[in-house]
């Protein structure tokens, strides 16, 4: 037996989550979830009339803590280049909310919370999760705060498959949507790299079927593959060549031999090996899986427009050197919603930088921002 | 202690293999192999004045069974649909041969041979091999069967990456160098796939740290991952959604779990659970170790043209939907080769099915191949 992992749900601090208690849900899967618990956290000031509110979604692997100085990790939060004061999304202007989602690791309900009718970690026994799960929960986050209409919806990547979620769900709950980096369903490819990363995880020995709490280890191997797996598809071939190309580590020659010669092999190294301290193994099989199932078009008899309705103002932003996601497919988002009569915009930000450019410091991105934001 | 694996090399049937005995000899790395033994293959006849000799060199994890049923797989030879009676490498007109490459594990040296000194296998023991080493032992095979110049040398993927090597290591050796859907190096993100396997394999605690065959095991399940994450990259994201698109596998709806619902997760773990049994797993880390290696430009001062000289013809034929060697590196290629003054044809194929198209029965590929051979 090893030390028990600290995971972020179970470390003493996870006392500083902002909890909303979400009740008894019945999930899409048809499995009834008791005491759900959503971790969230808000940003700037809800006005009188609560019409300032603006919901992010956060991506695959992100949490609620948009800006300032992570509790847990110490580091900044995932999108502090684009919300605080006078940013893209302003925080003197909005009142921001972010939770983790259904399923996730940073203090909402997921496979890392006791089951109340065990008294044990769920783990795997956790039901899936659909993005219209996630979505339920976060419409109820909502109401409890007061809100009766968003602002804003805004989601890079997975966080934009629950935008799009909310605008097929709850065609009134938002005056604007905005859509970044992101698919109405993932690709046979997409599936593909998921997939790998799921068997990473699933062979390694130490997930032991996924109650691998129970042995007080976590499969740390597999793990660190599934998202080696997950970095390189979110980097562009272009990136990754400026960045690295061929670039020797600590090095002048090969050492003929599997150590990390290369810089790419000991950044993608360095990539895994962090990420198994911060998010929990069985989460990421749940987020996976929720993503490939997502699917807005086959939720409407395989037309997209059908899952439109009502009078929300759509902003569409692709990221040109984006392979996960790329703006063909967004594309196909906009001419649905044109279908559809809503009001839409598209944008397609010119960068090399790949599906990662949403949160690096790109200047179009947060311009592009700025100017959607400045409608809201 | 699970049974045994059987491997090519160790089966009975490897008393079927050819073998030349290429001796004692030193490695780029500096180490000296005795006894490097290649196994080969050859189809046709050779002529009086031994003028009508064809080499084909083999990819990342095929080996000298180019056509008829393989011995042990009792499948047909891999390029059975390029090469044969009145085919595009037409084996009435050409004497065919082709060798397991050094490092590989259908009956060349490599990680499987026993090593006088110790009687046991090498396994993870087995020096580090490159290109220029690979090309070292064909070349040795080649006179050994008496042949002073090759009619033509033929390389798709890591068998074009030989293919230039005798270019510029041999520069009288062929009349005719062919190179197909290749590159003169890896990019960043080739070398982050190919590690991505590595790490895969190396994850797996029956790797024992490379001394598996102590142990009676195989890394089967991080072998199959490695296997399953550079066949996603053999494959174009179009052929991915045109074949499997969203389909379900077997099942008319989601099962809400980690079972392979879609068809792409079914054939991918197919993929890899297979290749298991046909490949050693510290013959991939070998191979995937050469490929990352082979850089011709650094090895000529980083200038591809100097790499070449002699009256050799080159014929570059790139694959236009081959996302892992694209058609702007081949365009490199070409480039060097009219610089330093060579005759070069250039074709780019049209073909959706990426990479894996020049193993498929694509009759561009064929066609183009057949015309390349009918100036040979």
């Amino acid at each position: 037996m090893t030390k028990q992992p600290s995971f972020l749900y179970n470390n003493p601090d996870v006392l500083r989550h902002t909890i909303h208690d979400a009740g008894t849900r019945t999930l899409q899967c048809g499995v009834t979830l008791p005491e759900v618990r959503l971790a969230y956290q808000t940003y700037g000031t809800l006005n009188a009339d609560a019409s300032n509110a603006v919901l992010v979604c956060h991506a695959l692997t992100g949490d609620q803590y948009l800006l300032g100085t992570h509790p847990l990790t110490g580091k900044e939060g995932w999108w502090h280049t684009m919300i605080g004061p006078k940013k893209a999304i302003d925080t003197d202007r909005f009142f921001v909310i972010c939770s983790n989602v259904l399923g996730g690791c940073a203090g909402s309900t997921g496979p890392l919370s006791l089951n109340p009718a065990t008294g044990k970690e769920y783990g795997i026994d956790f039901p899936t999760v659909t993005m219209r799960d996630m979505v339920q929960m976060q419409y109820d986050l909502i109401r409890g705060l007061g809100i009766q209409q968003l602002a804003a919806i805004i989601g890079p990547s997975m966080g934009g498959m629950q935008a799009l979620q909310w605008g097929s769900t709850y065609p009134h709950a938002a005056r604007h949507i905005i859509l970044l980096a992101t698919s109405h369903r993932h690709s046979a490819q997409n599936i593909a790299f998921h997939e790998i990363g799921r068997q990473a995880i699933m062979a390694d020995p130490d997930w032991h079927g996924g109650r691998y709490r129970d042995f007080g280890v976590i499969p740390r191997r597999g793990l660190a593959v599934a998202r080696m797996t997950g970095h390189v598809t979110y980097m562009s071939e272009q990136t990754l060549q400026r960045r690295f190309g061929r670039s020797l580590q600590d090095r002048t020659q090969l050492s003929y031999g599997f150590d990390a010669d290369f810089q790419v092999e000991s950044y993608l190294r360095y990539q895994g090996s962090t990420f198994v301290d911060r998010f929990d193994a069985n989460s990421y099989l749940y987020m996976t899986r929720a993503t490939d199932y997502f699917d807005l078009a086959f939720d409407h008899g395989g037309v997209l427009a059908k899952a439109f309705s009502g009078q929300t103002r759509y902003h569409v932003i692709s990221l040109s050197s984006d392979w996960l996601f790329p703006t063909a497919g967004m594309r196909q988002i906009v001419k649905a919603l044109n279908a559809s009569g809503h009001a839409v915009s598209f944008v397609e930000i010119q960068t090399h930088r790949g599906h990662d450019a949403f949160l690096l410091n790109e200047p179009d991105v947060m311009q592009t921002l700025s100017s959607c934001f400045g409608t809201v």
